[in-house]
């Protein structure tokens, strides 16, 4: 049996918001100890993990661990339906998951479990050199500052300040935020903004972004609660720089 | 002559938007008591009548009655051009129907009179088994709620509960409302999102909406003003489910 | 070399918002007294003049006139990226328009200048018979009311009223003003309504019009900062109305 009541829906719809834009199908995996996620994009550039522990709900049984394979625009379709205030409670049934929402009335919805072939995904074990936070609107507005001109952003960050940058036919943008840690050296990457767009849907999960940077490695962006209940981490591979 | 002032053009917005959504053309009725439209959609599904009670305007005169033809969506094009604490009248000249807003600057719109042969429709005389209430915004809510999977929705009542829901390929969607009225028995008729979606842009006519029920009867929505000076209801006809 | 600072941005995006809908490339010409853009659209029809002096600016450097020849739609793509509080900055290096925004991280960004052949138009001598001044949301607002019937649109003034008004197909609609100003005669001009649009788009950089009116004459439409620093202003070309 499994069953786990939440609250307040909107640790679920950010964090589902970015899901659904990476992967279409998705495996939740629940046990004793709460529920976790792991999922790899079909192009392998994005690896997303999702760990909500039994102590975020108020309340949370799992006797036993189940896999719950679902579709994830079904689930973000079904949480964008959901009230800031309401209650929300996730069980399973034979073939389906079920989520509802307890506010002036009561809100049940199914949605079919589908096949998932493959175990999910285990992360890969990376060692950044670097590692410093950033506000989480910071970094969503730096994207949005680039997208003026390129498709492409360069994440760089040394002993003082961090710099997203482009270069693009009609203009260049930068932008430089002084960080205010203490980082030996400095690292650089280039990657795709479209693939960080996704990510960044999750802007609810939390206001501070721990960014991991190295040469030519790929991001790691984790948001953490404040609580430490849950925390929300992405792994994004850079792109190949060519010489043109 | 005819002469209606109302300080206020909310209550006209809300009605002739969802009335606009139901029929492209409409006749006003016009007599020394108020103003009276009643009128059935092309494909005679959905039957809508509103009343406004001379008592509800600042001023109404109305020698002798009166038939206002026009093009729904023109009146609607006007009335979203008014602002909340315009003061609006209502008159007419040969061959015009006359809309006045007044705030900082005096508007004038005329919309031209249009043919129309037949007469509008009665409203057919029902006996609903069962009658409640129910807040406006939660049947707003519920349409949106079972859109995700399903373009039908169930409409159930019984002695404890208002129901609503559907079945889809994807999921299921379910609303369950306790009532707290009396009633004996219970009904239930299946019917068309879309057409019940038209329906509820009337949204600021009324904050409740009272419902009557049967099994595969008409839906019967009917808003009422608190004052009592107009109401607006609507008739659905319920859709036939066979056997797949 | 040639430096300016302002406190705010809103200003600069309200002004180009307005002037990017007109044309396409500008040049911006700047000397000690301040900044100076003259344009005129391809179709030479609409005509603007915008004149920021050099006492709007905080901090305001300009040795040598300088000529900033520049895409319109790419310099608003930057300042869309402003946030109100932003402190901006305007300079230039070899081959770039460099503009700076800095609030809580510094975001540099650098258009390419690009080469403008022709002179900039100088604005025509007009000596207008009418001259008064509107709110501007009323005028907005105007356009937005005539806009249900008709493409085009007629201004008019006399001794006590301001008026807007068309004809359409399906109806029409008038506006009328009382605008309090001592003016002898009357005067009228039908203009298009999209190229009215455009110069609205202007709508924060002042609350007052002053509107100046001839008999099928150009519309003169001015917005003046409060602080007398800058002004916007707009010639448009009327409309020959034919009898048909």
């Amino acid at each position: 049996m499994f069953k786990a009541e939440l609250s307040n829906p909107n640790i679920l719809k950010t964090s589902f918001d970015a899901i659904s834009s990476i992967v279409d199908e998705v495996q939740i995996q629940t046990d004793s100890e709460g529920i976790r996620l792991d999922a790899l994009d079909r192009s392998h550039i994005t690896f997303v993990h999702l760990e909500l522990k039994s102590s975020l709900f108020d309340e949370f049984v799992c006797d036993e661990p189940e896999k719950i394979n679902i579709d994830t625009d079904e689930f973000v379709k079904v949480l964008k339906r959901s009230k800031s205030n309401d209650k929300v409670t996730m069980s399973l049934d034979e073939g389906n998951f079920i989520i509802t929402f307890e506010g002036e009335a009561k809100r049940t919805f199914k949605i079919r479990l589908i096949d998932i072939d493959q175990e999910p995904p285990s992360p890969p074990e990376l060692d950044h050199p670097t590692q410093f936070e950033i506000p989480f609107t910071l970094l969503k507005d730096s994207i949005a500052d680039i997208d003026i001109f390129s498709d492409k952003i360069s994440l760089m960050v040394d002993g003082e300040y961090f710099r997203a940058g482009s270069e693009g036919e009609f203009g260049d943008a930068n932008i430089e935020y002084l960080h205010g840690e203490k980082i030996d050296g400095e690292a650089k990457s280039v990657f795709s903004l479209e693939k960080i767009r996704e990510m960044l849907k999750a802007d609810k999960f939390s206001d501070i972004a721990t960014i991991s940077l190295g040469d030519d490695m790929p991001l790691d962006l984790k948001l953490k609660m404040v609580s430490d209940d849950g925390k929300l981490s992405f792994l994004l591979a850079p792109r190949i720089e060519v010489e043109e």
